[in-house]
């Protein structure tokens, strides 16, 4: 991984590290900034930063719960005197998400009236009276044991599987985790088979814990990767050093190929024309919990480099980091959710594709979602009204370009269309997709995959990669 | 039938005859609209109506798409020569519910932004931003026939079982019927059972069909109760010709003991206490498609009377109507409907109980719904700000005052809860409550309708009747 600190892979990571060691002069020269607007938090102290008038986060403010550096040897002290909640690999995830913002103005794992208003309105109301969206429940399930253990408590300690203090949660609510109605109201079926469900849910306590979090101290993975993960702040502050005045966002989980190349360049292409003068793409993996045949996230990071390396992505107007969210492939639920997080890291632009967190029905032969749906309903979204919407336009092989295009319905007899298991089985087979279907050496990263996969696997191979 | 023109009884339907025969004059005396705030829609017009200062019905006026009377033959002949569609008893009955604005702004069945909005934010979004709620699809199904015979035409004819023509909807839009995922999202379980979904979702057409719907004369049942059938309009009329500066509405598919009419007394003592000079009840039972074993709508509206015959409720303060809505048993979700419907008829006080709109879970020995989130989800629904809820105290058998009152904790022993199941099987063996329980004359009509089932049904009487 070490040589993953390619020119245009390391900048937001460099970048931000120098912010934070450097704090840039103000007023800060900027197209978004005026020098009247800059605003500075935290007065003279150290750690000042700036804001820029990227899209404000949802609240008003991002909801940051690492306890400050002065304070943190005496909550980790607390947190041995607590009550033990121990996390799953997905309920640490979500302490990652919360803990940098994304999930703002939440400030910890739903109480009660939050779970209820995600399920029903897939929105929350503030306090003023102004809603988010909040698709998603991010709730925490404990079972009986743990609620005896917890008895009066009004705190608990939250512990990694290494039985490592992570984080304290206040003012605790614990009520009843009606799995049943979760499911059926976040996916919309209760087929079994979904994987975050048999992952996170089906064996999950009866109960939910919510509170006010306080995380003790940044979360890492230690992975290697831990250098792409920059959070929303640290994302705001890349954007602004570097002069974006939009900032436009592509969500995915799987290899980038020419197509969305294509449609990612075409977006900035359109931002220009529209009169911004430098839009920022921020191309964000997925890098939480995943299906077990999605391309897994070290292998797409490779992937990643190697399409800005050979120059199909413009290092310079890219910021490549990694979404630190578990995937629900909740289809047009969780494409809100998706957005929403965005907006919580400065993007005022979401490119939208087709059946986006989608899959197919784990029973039946058909996509779990109308392929439409997705983009209809985040256009629609509560909480949602601030962020422009960017539908995806059809990209396939165009075999009289020898390239990708967009869709021509004019002439579809020209066009092919790659889909996942197609291009899963050429790069199993090792064989060679058409030229300019994606660069070469992404393509080697996914043939590498694939290859590695194989002995483990006793020659079964994953299931569909979805195009 | 004809002996339920009860003083009591007979004054809202006789009121707002005689209202549409003989407009009152200007300025109307009334606390609600002082004369500078009286409004006259029309002018000059016959029909003539007066608005009070009762709360705005959703979208600001009420969705009535009767066709006005010189253009009904035009229509008639029209509908004649369009693409027809078949209603089923439970589709007539939401013509009926879109005809008379319940469900304003809805000007028909929804198409696919409506029933999009609705499975995931219960709520619409009106072209000027501001939100109502709606929170159960409705929606008409046709099948690939249908679809066929229709063709590219932009208007199909809504036909009943009989063959008459009952309505056009225009400017139509198809789109696919995604039954587990509007089961899911409507009801939280796709559990096989539900009523609603067996009598009209399950055997339905496989495609939507949404548009403007003008119904061709109002709806009729011929079945003596139409009289009862008051519209938002005339419910509207009543109140402002009673003088009404609050109406509190209480939604009910079950016989009325003394329980809730100890509720309902109360509410009106509260709201006398708040300040105001002359609340109205709306006791609204629901006269739409209802689940096998709940008390036929006809048996309800015969011991209703004789709840207000026999005094326990006051006439002089009282509307009893029939809300025209089919149950969908949907909890949470569907308590949201049965409030936004009562806005549009008046109401700005909405009593909810335990486990409102709820049932048994069709297959597990459980409630379907935690008997707390109906009101919880009602309190923090988008769309219903307006609407002040009243959360229902829990009413039991006081032993020691030998009737009913509100049940006090500090003394359980001396209360007796008597269930659905045990009121049942004491009519149905002719046996009585305790005293005090329901009024002499209401349980009469009770242990009759029990009577009447018997033979009919073999000796088989159906499941509980909830409290």
């Amino acid at each position: 991984m070490a040589s993953m600190a390619a020119a245009s892979f390391a900048a937001p990571a460099a970048a931000a590290h120098r912010l934070r060691r450097r704090p840039p002069r103000l007023p800060l020269s900027t197209h978004l900034a005026p020098p009247a607007a800059a605003r500075v938090r935290g007065g003279g102290r150290p750690g000042l930063r700036v804001r820029s008038a990227l899209i404000e986060p949802d609240g008003g403010r991002l909801a940051e719960l690492v306890v400050e550096e002065p304070l943190r040897r005496a909550r980790a002290r607390e947190s041995l005197e607590l009550p033990r909640v121990k996390l799953s690999r997905i309920d640490l995830e979500w302490v990652h998400v919360l803990s940098e913002g994304w999930a703002s103005p939440l400030r910890g794992f739903m109480r009660e009236s939050e779970f209820l208003q995600t399920l029903h309105f897939n929105a929350l109301r503030l306090d003023d009276g102004s809603v988010v969206n909040m698709s998603v429940p991010i709730v925490l399930a404990v079972d009986d044991a743990d609620r005896h253990r917890i008895g009066e408590s009004r705190k608990v300690a939250l512990f990694d599987a290494d039985d490592n203090p992570v984080a304290i949660l206040s003012d605790i609510e614990i009520y009843k985790h009606p799995k049943e109605e979760r499911i059926a109201r976040t996916w919309g079926t209760t087929a079994s088979g979904l994987p975050y469900v048999e992952e996170a849910i089906t064996n999950a306590g009866n109960w939910l814990i919510g509170g006010d979090l306080e995380v003790l101290e940044p979360i890492k993975y230690n992975d290697g990767l831990d250098r792409f993960r920059l959070s929303p702040a640290a994302l705001r502050e890349e954007f602004t050093r570097r002069n974006a005045d939009a900032v436009f966002a592509f969500q995915l989980r799987n290899p980038v190929h020419n197509g969305h190349a294509l449609l990612m360049t075409d977006t900035r292409r359109r931002l220009l024309e529209m009169g911004y003068k430098n839009p920022i793409l921020l191309l964000h993996p997925l890098g939480g919990f995943t299906k077990a045949d999605d391309v897994p996230l070290s292998w797409r990071m490779k992937q990643h480099e190697k399409v800005l390396e050979d120059g199909v992505l413009d290092p310079e107007t890219t910021v490549v980091s990694i979404f630190p969210s578990p995937m629900h492939y909740a289809g047009p639920t969780e494409v809100q959710w998706h957005a929403k997080a965005r907006i919580n890291a400065g993007a005022n632009f979401y490119i939208v594709g087709r059946d986006p967190a989608g899959m197919g029905h784990p029973l039946e032969k058909r996509d779990l979602y109308d392929a439409d749906h997705g983009k209809k309903v985040l256009s629609m979204a509560p909480g949602l009204e601030r962020l422009n919407i960017l539908p995806f336009k059809v990209a396939a092989y165009d075999k009289t370009q020898g390239k990708m295009a967009f869709f021509d319905p004019s002439r579809p007899q020209d066009f092919l269309f790659i889909s996942g298991t197609k291009m899963r089985t050429l790069a199993k087979n090792k064989e060679n997709p058409p030229d300019g279907f994606m660069c070469p050496g992404g393509w080697e990263v996914l043939v590498d995959y694939y290859d590695s996969l194989a002995p483990a696997d006793n020659g079964k191979v994953p299931e569909a990669v979805p195009a």
